[in-house]
């Protein structure tokens, strides 16, 4: 059988910076602290989260499900560490990218879904806008919603926040992989 | 392409009345607690769940699933703390509305699973029970598992209850937003 | 409607040895502890981790995902405690069983993602390789990625691995509940 469809989903974290560790350790808040990126949005005022990027939890969870989904790997395989033209790129330009090598693969996103979890910022009122942006990016539907969880967990303490993305995938019709008759 | 399907996935998360929490605060426990409410079935003898509705997390996860995979936002969007007519409803009631705001936007739900994360209640002789529950009040199949974090976080220190669903929707033929030829 | 797919989520969780627990309790490391089992590979020199089984908890949450998306329960109903004949049973195997459990029941997997959430090992170089054994398993794409929670929590203070499952399974044509003409 030749499916055309594909799941992927992905979770990610990333602690804010000048939160206390589990190791004991904190990271150093310098005053030029940029605003926190968060589903590809600024939210002015809010603590930024640490990261070799900008530490957009929703857009990297989101690459991670897509890449996944297609069999590509994850964020790391692709843009690791050791690529240090991929270091402080926005979680925009990573989903961009994603989203690329997803149709040179064959692929096309249908949707997904994007739930930020933590205390803060408080969402309500830009979840339609997080939304959009992401959707208008990604190019398919992208529901962004929020959660707490209640007081609990690294979440609830406001260590961090994290974010998990649920995704399906189509294969382009004609593309790349398509079986030939 | 007009690719009839949709995924979500979401997470929900509750304390157990009487918890300790992060914060250090405790809520209150009450003479009168009710009993838990979980997975659309009452848990007698167990201790309650913290909400403004009945904190039945299994429920609530699946209502942000399906609404996130029909890009309806999610259950604060739809029922939040400013619509009081919805305060101190339960997981079923939640979720009867939800398939039916779904089947008003052109999708019916497909399958879902349910995954209760937590020490208690010992869920395994009532999971077939659960699930036929929850599998009548949405319409399709719902399997409803549990697993406990092995005595580690906030799940395995007995101070609260998560669940996380995932479900597929497809498009009601010759329903709402279907493309006509 | 006879939709021929279904999807299906889970996480699995799993102490490493000697690691403090929630409740204070800690494992006993025997001097002959088995080396960790992880996304069926074996990693030398890591700490094994505690279970009735080998604690693989890539296999599990695949097991249990898979399981979900067929409406066939989770591990615990299929091979519980009470089934001596599966204790110590390794992934591998629990994997296998359930995809023949899955194909007898019509349907066979088309896709799915494991995210290995924790510290260590460190699987950047081996994903690949684990991705290929799963899927060699599995008879379908597994895609296996890691990511950690950035000091954060259980898995951020060492205490343990998670990993999490999403799966996409279909109908075998002419399978039994294949609706007839």
């Amino acid at each position: 059988m030749a499916i055309p469809f594909r799941v992927g989903q992905a979770l990610d974290v990333h602690a804010f910076v000048s939160s206390p560790r589990g190791d004991g350790s904190s990271e150093q808040e310098t005053p030029s602290s940029p605003p926190m990126m968060l589903a590809c949005l600024e939210w002015p005022g809010e603590p930024a989260l640490v990261g070799h990027s900008d530490g957009d939890v929703a857009a990297h969870a989101l690459c991670d499900a897509l890449l996944g989904a297609a069999g590509l790997g994850d964020m790391g395989t692709n843009f690791g560490t050791d690529r240090p033209e991929w270091a402080g790129a926005s979680g925009e330009v990573f989903l961009g990218e994603v989203v690329a090598r997803l149709m040179c693969a064959g692929w096309v996103p249908v949707n997904a879904t994007v739930q930020v979890i933590g205390n803060r910022p408080r969402m309500a009122q830009r979840l339609e806008e997080a939304s959009a942006r992401m959707s208008g990016i990604v190019g398919a539907a992208v529901n962004v919603s929020a959660t707490t969880t209640d007081g609990l967990g690294f979440t609830g303490r406001g260590e961090g926040l994290a974010a998990q993305a649920t995704v399906l995938i189509a294969r382009v019709p004609d593309g790349p992989g398509t079986p030939r008759p």
